[in-house]
């Protein structure tokens, strides 16, 4: 028997292990750019993730996102072409041993992983008045966004790895897929399995930069406010609770 | 023994409740509006989510967030009340019967949640040049977007329902929580403990949009080549797969 329309989920609080599932993919998602194995993805693993994506929340549901998803050797080439160059301008920005720092990294793994996903946002799709982007009209960008997220941490569920490349420019990238000027591409993701994930994030770890501690990230109703762990309980368990990530 | 850095992950592959509990978790997310409890949500139940947020992939490493906890009645008044004004614009954007349908609709649950965070984005923060933000500039933006997608699901895994407020002129969102005008406000969600979760996204049971299949979002190697499931066994997985979220 078919349940009603808005009838309810069945388990408003998941089990311990279940939700221990999901704080384990999210501290252990990694951007991976140099481990990417050629073993192909099988279908249904595939499918699984696609469809976390799908299931992202879009504004208005407006659901504004396409999949391509890239396996062709050629086009692969062209997008790696347009990376290699957008790469050389993004050196250059960057200061003497800042950007020496910066040449050293691998920052991509477009042409080792077995595919390739950019995933896409069409802001037209379902007309031009989209509830909820009235006022914010970045919300249907957020959306593909939000979908590329999900993909991401089902594929870490899955043991799959995916690097986001972003040092590439939009019209070359567009070129590269004969996506249309109007559709814009949110995320170009590198997936396949791979050999390891680290155990932090290779930016951390290689000293790019340091993790900040959360708490000096909380505000309390007006943006500046800060509170000691005096002040607010709150503030004292994000303190105490540091080491949750690492599990 | 502390590990060295660069050091590996353990678990390459998660166990089958692991990733169980993170598809639960996509698959059960829902935008709330109207199901709010006034129920105060414990400190380490709120610290965990924070974390989960805090542990989103952002561009550069430059971790471009910060958290606005809003517990006061009076903050929470102002933004209600700068929801009001741009729900009423909103609703005169849409035609006849769609306007109709869109004034019987309930959008947010500000005054009804205990909590309100909004999430934002520094996009100076680590300086003018960002690893990864050379060639696309709304990286930063998209890393504070990956926090909420984070803060959200981390929240549905607890038994905690969100509901983002996107329909808010962000000048009156940055007046009402003093935010200056160089920080972008990202996300204003309402956060809070639950009666029920619908089984079903509401704009989808209310008719307003349908879910689109799949399969019609995937193309292949260039924008617009779809296959069908003779030529792909991708698609003919996709298609087989439709019930899979229904878990």
């Amino acid at each position: 028997m078919e349940k009603p329309e808005n009838s309810h989920q069945d388990n408003l609080f998941f089990t311990d292990d279940e939700r221990q599932g999901l704080y384990k993919t999210v501290f252990n998602r990694r951007d991976v750019r140099g481990q990417f194995k050629p073993d192909p993805i099988p279908d249904n693993v595939l499918s699984r993730i696609l469809y976390a994506a799908h299931h992202a929340p879009s504004v208005g549901f407006m659901q504004p996102w396409n999949f391509v998803v890239v396996r062709s050797n050629d086009v692969k080439q062209k997008v790696h072409s347009a990376f290699i160059e957008a790469n050389e301008d993004a050196a250059n920005m960057f200061v003497s041993e800042k950007s020496k720092a910066y040449r050293a990294l691998k920052l991509e793994g477009i042409l080792e992983s077995p595919i390739n996903i950019c995933i896409t946002c069409d802001r037209s799709r379902t007309g031009p008045v989209v509830l909820g982007r009235t006022a914010m009209k970045e919300m249907d960008l957020y959306s593909s966004v939000c979908a590329a997220q999900n993909f991401w941490l089902a594929a870490r569920a899955e043991g799959v790895g995916v690097g986001w490349v972003s040092i590439i420019q939009q019209a070359a990238l567009q070129q590269a897929l004969n996506i249309p000027e109007e559709i814009v591409p949110i995320a170009y993701l590198c997936v396949g399995y791979v050999s390891h994930f680290y155990d932090k994030p290779e930016l951390e770890t290689k000293g790019w930069l340091n993790r900040t501690p959360l708490d000096d990230l909380l505000y309390f109703d007006q943006w500046g406010d800060k509170k000691t762990d005096q002040e607010d309980t709150l503030v004292k368990q994000v303190i105490q609770d540091r080491n949750f990530p690492d599990q």
